[in-house]
Order: structure tokens, then sequence, then C-alpha cells
């Protein structure tokens, strides 16, 4: 597949590895699981191995079969208490690495380690939490990743006004608000990651 | 002491002591200040523990003051490596007692151990990650204590509109929605706490 239209090579992506934060459910609207497709062919076209929570239902197995069966390469980092509860069944998904960790907290640090870039599509009170931190953190200066929301339907249009908000109110410094990349199209995220200059900041609220 | 209030004598809380998650900063209005104040001095009125990241400054250091003032108790808990840079001169606040951790993970644990209630009042990133934290654990089951926003200026209605999306869309299931209590007024906020029953709630999303 070719995701550039006036170039004839596949252009290699400077990201190596993205982790995706989403949902364990599938959502109201088949464009959720449309997206987590379109969004795994994507990543399997650029070459860009995808890191995620392991699970193989919801938008997470639909992003991690997509990217399989695009011929991408996909890492699967589950809990060891999680193995029966996300999985239902817990049949793995045939090509998909695994690791298995002992704790929730473990688990954030191999989504962490493992990619050079985040994206969090559609989710519930998870991925709120797995998005927050690794926002806190480049704002801490321990990462330097660009984290990126693929706004789905417009899922994510609420938290974009909460942390403007914040800003307004003087709780998030404005080049905090600068560290969230925010598109609806699966292809026009991926090219503002590209090369994407993570702002310092400063540690504030 | 006791606990109906149609006792003359101050309720005493079934709440022992609440962890509080806010600002380093002090927000663009007087009003976020003021309703720190105002949470620490009725928290010591009702005997309730303190319990916090350990900050001088900001919502953090006011809502620690007001507690202490009023003869409260405060716990604060600190990352090493943030000594310098949340306390800014580290000057700590006389009378609280303060445990100094090695990491960010370990204070998140100890935040959680050492009380039996959260509140969330307005501040930036790392709030918003203590709070859905927080959310994650009681919709795994992990603890059962009441989770509330103090919504001072209304700081949190993009969040609950956003949680609220997440219900609709199926991301957050209808239940987990009620795990959150949510009052603009600190008194008003505590009573709704007290004897509060958290919904059990399936993992989703
Ligand atoms: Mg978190």
């Amino acid at each position: 597949m070719d995701t550039n239209t006036d170039s004839k090579a596949q252009p290699k992506s400077s990201i190596k590895a993205v982790t995706v934060f989403c949902g364990s459910s599938s959502g109201r609207h088949p464009e959720y699981l449309e997206s987590a497709k379109r969004l795994g062919a994507i990543l399997a076209s650029r070459n860009i191995h995808l890191v995620y929570g392991g699970g193989a239902i919801g938008l997470m197995g639909e992003i991690a079969k997509s990217t399989i069966e695009n011929g991408g390469q996909v890492l699967g980092i589950i809990p060891e208490a999680m193995k029966n509860v996300e999985g239902s069944g817990r049949e793995s998904i045939p090509g998909v690495s695994e690791i298995v960790v002992k704790s929730m907290h473990e688990r954030k640090q191999l989504l962490n380690h493992h990619c050079s870039a985040f994206i969090a599509m559609p989710g519930g009170y998870g991925t709120f939490d797995e998005l927050f931190e690794v926002i806190t953190w480049a704002q801490l200066n321990i990462h330097r990743k660009p984290i990126a929301l693929l706004n789905t339907r417009g899922y994510f249009d609420h938290l974009v006004a909460m942390v403007d908000n914040s800003v307004t109110e003087g709780f998030v410094r404005p080049e905090g608000r600068n560290l969230l990349i925010v598109e609806r199209d699966p292809e026009q995220l991926l090219a503002k990651m590209e090369g994407y200059e993570v702002p310092r900041t400063a540690q504030y609220g």
C-alpha cells in the first residue's frame, strides 16, 4: 500500500513504534471500529510497529488484527491478572508478540519503553488514565515523544475543551496545550506526528 | 461524636482521611484559593485527615496550610526528585507530616493507601492523571472509596461532559459515570461523600 500520493517509494517513517491507547469496547458507531482498522493498516504500510495493551476485543483487538492482516508487527503488553478479563476466553491474536507483566504499573512502563510515539483512540477511563499519564511524563521531561489524539467522531472534543479551559484558568501552561496533536483522519494525524518537536514545558499544575 | 444531622455535636465523619489532588498553581481567580482554604477548614473541623502530594505552593500549599491552621492533621507524600520543583525553595509547611518516596508510582500507591476517599480540586495534567487513575482502580474494584470533584467555578464541567459522552458513545458504562460525585460547594460535596456506596462496575473501556 502507498500512503503518499505524490512519491513513488513508500516514505520510511521517523516513528519506529507507536503505543496506542484505546477501548476494549467497540463503541456505539461503526466508525470507531473502521477507524481502528484503518489506523492498523496505515501503521503496517509504514512499517511502524504497534504496541498496545494486548486485548483481543473492542478497538484494541481490531487495531491489532488489522495491523497483522496488513503485514505489520504487533507487541501486546498485558498484566497476568487481566488475561481473563480483557481477552474474554483469551484467544490470543495469531501473530501478536506478547509480554505478560506482573502489574498495571509495569504494563505502563513497558508501553512507554517500547514506543517512540503515542496515539490515543476513543476509550473509557483506562484510556484517559493512560493518556494523562504520558502527558504528565512529557511535562516532567521524562520523555520527548509525540502524543496524538485520533479524534474519531469528535470523541476528544470535550477533552480538548477541558484542556483549553485549564490553560485559560491558569492550571496548564499554553505550551502544555501544544503537547497534544489532534486530528480526525489517521493519515493526517501521522503526518503531523512525523518529526514533531515536543515543546519543552516547565512543570505546572 | 455522632454522624446524625439532628445531633448538636459536630458530626464525626465516616471518612477518616481524604486524599486531595489539585494544582501546584493557584489559578487565575481568587475563588480557587478561597475554595482550597475553605475545604481545608472543613476537613479540620470534621477531624478528617488531609493526605496530599506534599507541595507548599498553589492550591496544594493553600489547602495544607488551612487544614493545619484550623487544627487538622496533614500528611504530605512527595517524591525525592520533586522536592525542589514543587516546593520551590522547599519550605516545609510547619505541622505537616511528610513521607518522602522514591518514585511517582510509590507516591500514587501511598496517596491511595493512606486515605478512605478522594477529592479532586482544579489542577493541570498531573491532577487529571491522578484522578483518572483512581477512577480506573475503582472500576477494576481495586478500591471502593468515594471519588469526588470539587467543581469550583465549574472547572470540571468539561470533564463531566467528556465522561457523559463516553457513556453515550459506549466506552464507559452508565454505572461508571456514577463513580463521580460532583459539587461546587465543599460542605455539600462532603455531605454527599459520607456513607456513599461506590457502585460495582464491570471493567469496560
Ligand atoms: Mg494515570
